[in-house]
C-alpha cells in the first residue's frame, strides 16, 4: 500500500488530522518513569497506546533519541507501533539532506533500519538529494517548505528568480519548493510538504500551489499556531493535513497519570481539529 | 582552544589542506575486514592511523554509521582520533537542521555524545536553527552553502531578493548564505561553509564574500573536481580550505594493503594540494 493510501485510510478511520510528535526530552519525563531502564521507550509507548485511536500519524523526532544514545529504543518504539497500531503511519522526523550516495544511506536508516513509513527531508541540496528516497511507493518523503520557526523566514521567504536570468518572478523560495514538489519532483507521488501553523497565510499559499499534497503542519500548541486558522488555510477535501502536536500532549501531566492526561489532551486537540475541518473542508 | 585555532594549527603542522572523509560503505570494505566484528571501526581506525600525518581534519559521515547501527563504532572511532591524533580536528558530517529545541538535541549529539570538533549544518531553516550550536568557541559549525552535487543548483543558484521587496538584487541563494555566514550570523566566529570543488567559479565567489571563513570543500576525486582549480579558487593566506576526499582514499586498494594504499593516495593528494597552494596562496 502506498504511503498516501495508508494516510488516507488513517484520516478516514480516526476522523483526525492530529499527529502526536514523539520528542522525549529527558528533563521533562514524568518522575515515575525518568529513572527506569529504557525510560524513553516506556514513556513513548504509553503515550502511543493512549493516543493511537485519536491520531492519523505518529512522528518520532530522531534528535531526541540520538542525543540519548537511544537508537535501539527508537527501533523498538516503531516496531511497537507497527505491531499494535498497524494502521497508523510513522513519520520519522529526521530532516536529512545529502548527496546521492549518502542519501542512499539515510534512506536505509529511515526505511530499512527504523521501518518508518515516511521521513522528512531538507530540499536545500536539490532533487538529486531527494531521489534516493523515492521508488518504493510505500515510502513517503516530506520536504521542508515553510518551517514554523521565526528564522524560517531568513531564506524561505526570499523572493527568487530563475537561476540564469537576472529578473525573478517574485515567487518566494518556499513557494518554489512547493511548486517543484507538486510538479516535476513528484513523479512517483510520494512527496508531502512541511508547512508551519505559525504562518497561516503562507500555509494557504502552499495549499493553493499543491492542492493534493499531504501537508505536515507543526506549530500548534506550544509554538502558538491557531487550530481554526490552520485548518482553514491548509485543509482539502480529504483532510490533507497532518497537524503535529508534541509538547502539549507529551507533557500534559508530570504525574503518574501522564498517559491518560496525554490521551485527554489529544482528544481535545483532535476534536478541535475535527470541528474546524467540518467548517472548512473544501473540494479541490 | 577554538575550533578555528585548532584548524590553523593543523594546517600549519601537516602542511596539508586534505581532509579524509570516513564514509565506510559495507559493500566496499576490503574482504579481509568485511566479516570481522566491528569491521567499520577496524577499517576506519586503520585508515586514520595511516593518514593522520597527512591531513588537516577527518570527516566521518554519520549516515554510513547510522545505516549500519554502528553509532557505538562511530563514538569509538572519534575517541580513537582524539586520543591518538589529538591535533587533528574531527568534523561530523551530519547536515542537521531543525528548530531551536530540536537543534539543541542535535548539538548534544554532535558535541557531547560524539565529541566532534565541528558539525555540518543545513541553513534552510535560518539563523535560529543554527544558534543552538553556537556559544562554545571550541565547536565549529560548517553551513551548507554551494554543494557539490548537480542538483545543488536547483535552489542554491536561484537569484534572490529581499523577503519583503519585489525587486531582488540579483545575488544567488548560496551567495546570500555566504554573506550571512561571513557577517551577521558569525558573531561568535565559529562558522565555516561547505562549497563543492565541482563549481570553481562559485567557490571563488564564496571566497570573495567570506575571505576568512574556513571552507570545507568536497568533490575532488570520485566527484571529479580539479585540484589546481579548486585551490586557485578557494585558498587564502592561511590555507583556508579543508579539501575532502573519501572514496579515492578509503578504497585505494581492496586488498590487505588497503591502509598503506590509503596512506599513499592521501600523500599524493596532499602533495598535489600543497603544490597548488604554493602556486595560489594569496593574502587576504
Amino acid at each position: 500500500m502506498s504511503f498516501v493510501s495508508k494516510l488516507r485510510d488513517a484520516w478516514a478511520r480516526s476522523d483526525s488530522l492530529l499527529c502526536v510528535g514523539l520528542d522525549p526530552d529527558p528533563a521533562k519525563l514524568p518522575r515515575c518513569v525518568r529513572d527506569r531502564p529504557d525510560a524513553i521507550l516506556e514513556f513513548c509507548r504509553a503515550i502511543v497506546d493512549a493516543t493511537a485511536d485519536l491520531v492519523c500519524a505518529f512522528k518520532p523526532q530522531i534528535a531526541y533519541f540520538a542525543a540519548q544514545r537511544a537508537e535501539a529504543q527508537l527501533e523498538a518504539l516503531i516496531a511497537h507501533i507497527r505491531a499494535r497500531h498497524p494502521g497508523v503511519p510513522v513519520i520519522l522526523d529526521a530532516k536529512r539532506g545529502d548527496i546521492g550516495s549518502t542519501a542512499e544511506q539515510y534512506a536505509r536508516e529511515a526505511f530499512e533500519r527504523y521501518r518508518a513509513d515516511a521521513v522528512t527531508v531538507n530540499p536545500y541540496m536539490g532533487f538529486d538529494s531527494i531521489e534516493p528516497y523515492l521508488g518504493d511507493p510505500s515510502h513517503g518523503v516530506i520536504l521542508l517548505c515553510r518551517t514554523s520557526n521565526p528564522g524560517g523566514s531568513d531564506l524561505q521567504a526570499l523572493r527568487v528568480g530563475d537561476a540564469d536570468a537576472g529578473a525573478p518572478a517574485g515567487e518566494r523560495l518556499y513557494e518554489r519548493v512547493a511548486r517543484l514538489a507538486a510538479g516535476p519532483w513528484n513523479r512517483t507521488g510520494q512527496l508531502g510538504l512541511v508547512v508551519g501553523a505559525t504562518f497561516p497565510a503562507e500555509l494557504a499559499r502552499v495549499r493553493a500551489l499543491a492542492p493534493r499534497l499531504p501537508l505536515l503542519v507543526p506549530g500548534i500548541g506550544a509554538q502558538g499556531g491557531d487550530v481554526d486558522a490552520t485548518v482553514a488555510a491548509g485543509a482539502n477535501d480529504e483532510g490533507g493535513m497532518i497537524v503535529n502536536s508534541s509538547r502539549a500532549i507529551l507533557y500534559a501531566s508530570a504525574g503518574e497519570d501522564y498517559a491518560s492526561a496525554a490521551g485527554q489532551a489529544a482528544r481535545t486537540t483532535r476534536d478541535a481539529l475535527r470541528d474546524a475541518l467540518r467548517r472548512h473542508r473544501r473540494p479541490v
